[in-house]
């Protein structure tokens, strides 16, 4: 399947639910964008509601002339266990059936693909954005959590069942000290929320990872600390990552890669550090590219991606 | 290219040097195998000249009516920056010609591909051993080193120079106690050498890993505990990959995974209790089916796999 027209994008998080009409250069048609909240406590009837709520708003904006050829459904992770489901971890749904959710709506005639918003947002920086002309990246978010996607040889790397990208889940050790040393995943060392927890241990007394910004540029060491630890651990699990999928290029976003303009420097010169290879030393660490709309244009390349993978006879996460 | 014939495999690793023809099936032609030393303080010109020796030797043993019809090379890794050429870490020669080397004996006719040996062993097992029928598997070798190799969707991950799956890089902490916590490489940490030395920095008295394993067979508390920290390291890196990836089978080879009857078992534990998806704590580690003939196997296959990649225009270090 070419994509001329439009796609309809979704993107399914932990708070909200998006949907736009997505065009072939990869630019959200804005007048389409429709947004729901979720939030951890909603229930499958709620969530559907609110999917369903986007899916036809957007729908009801198609300017006129232009053609909806497919659905391409970016969601948090992981993709469920049961085919066309997912089974966000930050939401109390389990295997929620996305998509005959969006079918109800859309029809059958369409095809409809879903994948991990990490992968989502791994498809736009290498197609439109930071990892644009460059065959094998890695393109991961620091934020509430931490998640990714992996492309290699320009094609997407899915895994067994769609879920392949879950760099939040390597472990990484800080190293700050034999005493104060922290063990654990990436996500739970690095991310914003864990980055805040971590200087109110060391008696800070703000509460966000954008107080923690603000006070780090202020002078503050304990709020400037806890952004140092946190580009640590990804520069330590960027290391491993480069290691054992030989990439040389990282794409970071997220609202915590804000946190500090250099960021993104501090988690380079962090993973090179930590690289054994000679070839990982020389990877290079750059800014995301295209900020929030990443998700849903990364959604409107999956349907090409599932159309190619049908053609070549590979199984996979996405289906029509 | 259709492998009907047989291919010259080559293996090169930091002790010694392997060259034999094999079949269609996978089998290594005894009477054609020929090994030589390499070892570490080896120059270019011995190195070429031990290449040459088992090289020239399998091919004068080749039997009549058989038709060598491509050439595989696995080498310990990382592949060389400069094309055709390997940099093993644990041999001083840089950017080793092997290509050319095995050229000068083999003429420019056939094809000529080179793989890490990691990617070699997984390539065998995925298509003859463990992983035989499953479609993503990361095979790794315990040993002296830490290494493996990654398939998803049948098809070898390669990385962006080839040298995809030095999965012994990835950062694991030994959790053992905050006063010793070890923070490292999984190789720094689990392999043969790195576990013996822990357990003499316990008080043990023994040399090798094969003695190590004699004295945890016996009782011997030290030595059962440096088993168990190796298969907890393994286990925890284990369950990054299976995150990262989305792979649900490893297969484990490797002197030092022979260390214990239940080595395997305890590092498939290991993993499922440090994975955070619930996809992953049901993946499954086995044991390796192909022993020391894997990585001769698995270099049989990588014309197979060059010849893919030449058909799809994809660009990657294996070349003809």
């Amino acid at each position: 399947m070419a994509v001329n027209g439009v796609v309809l994008s979704v993107d399914l998080g932990g708070t909200k639910v998006e949907a736009a009409l997505v065009d072939a250069e990869g630019a959200v048609l804005a007048r389409t964008r429709r947004r729901a909240a979720t939030g951890s406590g909603a229930g499958t009837a709620e969530l559907r509601s609110a999917v369903q709520s986007v899916v036809t708003g957007a729908l009801e904006a198609q300017p006129p002339g232009c053609m909806v050829e497919a659905v391409g459904i970016g969601s948090a992770g992981p993709l469920g266990t049961v085919a066309d489901t997912v089974f966000p971890l930050n939401l109390s749904v389990r295997d929620f059936p996305i998509v005959s959710v969006v079918r109800e709506i859309v029809g059958e005639a369409l095809p409809v693909s879903v994948g991990l918003d990490g992968l989502c947002i791994a498809l736009a920086e290498s197609r439109f954005g930071a990892a644009a002309g460059v065959s094998a990246s890695v393109s991961m978010v620091v934020s509430t959590g931490i998640g990714g996607g992996i492309i290699i040889n320009g094609v997407p790397l899915l895994g067994e069942h769609g879920n392949a990208g879950h760099i939040g889940q390597l472990r990484v050790s800080t190293e700050e000290s034999l005493e104060s040393a922290t063990v654990g995943t990436l996500e739970s060392i690095a991310s914003g929320p864990a980055s805040v927890a971590w200087a109110q241990r060391q008696g800070w007394t703000g509460r966000t990872g954008e107080e923690l910004g603000g006070y780090a540029r202020s002078g503050d060491k304990v709020a400037r600390a806890a952004i140092e630890r946190s580009a640590k651990a990804v520069g330590q699990a960027l290391a491993g990552v480069c290691a054992l999928l030989d990439v040389g290029l990282i794409v970071i976003g997220g609202g915590f890669s804000q946190v500090s303009d250099d960021y993104v420097e501090l988690v380079e010169a962090c993973a090179r550090r930590a690289a054994v290879l000679p070839a990982a030393r020389t990877m290079k660490v750059v800014r995301a590219a295209l900020g929030s709309d990443a998700p849903l244009v990364g959604a409107s390349l999956l349907p090409i991606w599932a159309s190619v993978r049908v053609q070549a006879g590979v199984a996979g996460a996405t289906r029509r």
